[in-house]
């Protein structure tokens, strides 16, 4: 197999330094030469995770995303979910014939609310089959100051999942496996929405114990809509106290590395919606995911009352001191 | 009702709080006189949770045990585990007989590692249709801070653990009831082992990643004992995502005000257990905890790798960072 990453976030730079630390030679297509410039020459990303170093002799690096693409079979979409339209949409329709997709990507692509597998299948027909995911809980921080995480990888056929994952163990690494491809991405899509809300949570002051009854209720929420929305049969008995559910929506509520829960303390402090993302700078994948779980779930009308009143949070200016006294007498 | 408190430590100041907030008017238990002259006179508990101030005429404070028990009708027993048995054992075997009892203590009985419920029925005659649990996720600190706690009520009779329970509820407390009185009480004895593991993992520099991890299969095989171990019938459908049974791990493994996460950060980071013990000053609920669970799992023989472990490393030499090793590879 042979890996090329698309995109140069944190988590695409955390995702490189992870298989080029497990001894593979990757192709990596980054859009600015410049950084392509500094990676090759510094040995370092200059905008995100700066602290991850590179062995550069594993990197092959490319702004052509065409030539990475030919050069790979195994691709790793790690683009903002917001984004992924207008990097993939000038390829050929046929990029993708042949090779395995995994995907980095925590979101719901905005324009038709879809996952990944959805607009893959749609724009490019890759098959099911052919695709797979990446999920942590496993923040790029942590990767880069090598902390053992934890990566679930999911996917329909249990032996060929199980052989993208090896590729993936380092001494600070450890991958799981998984058939869930369907469930695994809504619960990543869910959880930045409860670490939205813990984030506001904090920001009106409440204090510990809320923040752990609300967390808990979120954990059932998310089962709740796991059980209900499509999913393959394979997953009907699933652990949904493993790390790619839990632990996942934990490490996203408690850890103060969470852009969803920063964008959500600024919301709670009393910004503007607007006002935070502005001051922020950069996304939190929790805004749109609110917007694209309520209308999913007008079709399948699970019973998700606290990710509904986030979403009017963001969406419909309900103040937020008066959604969160609704969601204090949700609470059991 | 009439409530009395037998005990005086921080959560025992911070129930006499929440009970005089709300309007009762209780007898509270107090060994030590001048613990009873500080509060009648200084209105606060000189040695626990002295930022709660009391209103004094709501107070009738005793250090006659006997006195208590006899001008209350509803008894809060909130003794650490470890001092009940000396704490009661003077008392006439009749002394309860016609009481309700609620437990607020938060581990089992070391002597013949029983539930308060089993020690109280072999000792005073007391019905499990007469016995009560409260349990959090409620810190006690947060009481005195006045952050909105959550309190869970549990007992055999819905009709009458929600009577119970509404003479908690005050501004800064919400009750909810639950028909497990049996089940809620293991739940509080193991987050307590987890809580004390979750401190030795962050003693050993794991990080948030690990952590959420950890945490999320602790909180599966909690489920998977409380599921195995005896419970009345009325529990078989429980929501295990409730704040009393996730939601208390939850607060006891991420709270820095917790005791059992703290023994373990000093356990992790070198100290021998005995030591550890020494140099808080206080008693860790979980490390009793773990050996008890080891005991009682004995008999009913779940899988609970992560909790044999925690019990390897406090009573049987197990070096902390083997253990983790160990664990390490256990988690999915």
């Amino acid at each position: 197999m042979h890996f090329g990453i698309l995109g140069s976030g944190s988590w695409a730079t955390a995702l490189a330094k992870i298989l080029t630390d497990s001894g593979e030679h990757i192709h990596w297509y980054v859009r600015n030469d410049d950084t392509i410039a500094h990676l090759n020459h510094r040995r370092h990303n200059p905008h995100y995770l700066s602290s991850a170093y590179f062995n550069t002799s594993h990197l092959q690096l490319s702004s052509n995303i065409n030539y990475v693409i030919e050069a790979c079979d195994v691709l790793i979409i790690v683009i903002p979910s917001a984004y992924v339209h207008q990097s993939l949409s000038a390829l050929n329709k046929d990029a993708f014939t042949g090779k395995k997709i995994i995907s980095a990507i925590k979101g719901i692509l905005p324009e038709k609310n879809q996952l990944l597998n959805e607009y893959l299948e749609e724009n490019f027909n890759v098959a099911l089959k052919d695709y797979f995911s990446v999920l942590g809980p496993c923040h790029a921080e942590e990767v880069a100051a090598e902390k053992l995480s934890y990566l679930t990888f999911s996917g329909l056929d249990a032996g060929i999942t199980e052989k993208i994952a090896i590729h993936f163990n380092t001494e600070f690494i450890k991958t799981i496996t998984n058939p869930d491809v369907l469930g695994v991405q809504y619960a990543a899509v869910l959880k930045n929405i409860y670490a939205l809300g813990a984030g506001i949570a904090h920001g009106l002051e409440y204090g510990d114990n809320f923040l752990s009854v609300y967390i808990a209720n979120a954990a059932d929420e998310m089962v709740k809509f796991l059980r209900q929305v499509k999913h393959e049969e394979s997953s009907a008995n699933l652990n949904y106290a493993a790390s790619v559910y839990l632990g996942d929506l934990l490490v996203t509520c408690y850890s103060l590395y969470s852009r969803n829960r920063m964008l959500g303390n600024m919301i709670g402090k009393g910004y503007s919606v607007k006002a935070a993302q502005l001051e922020l700078g950069m996304v939190a994948e929790g805004y749109n995911a609110s917007k694209c779980i309520h209308i999913t779930n007008e079709t399948i009308k699970v019973n998700i009352p606290v990710a509904d009143i986030i979403y009017e949070i963001l969406w419909k200016q309900l103040q937020p001191a008066a959604g969160f006294e609704t969601i204090e007498n949700l609470l059991v």
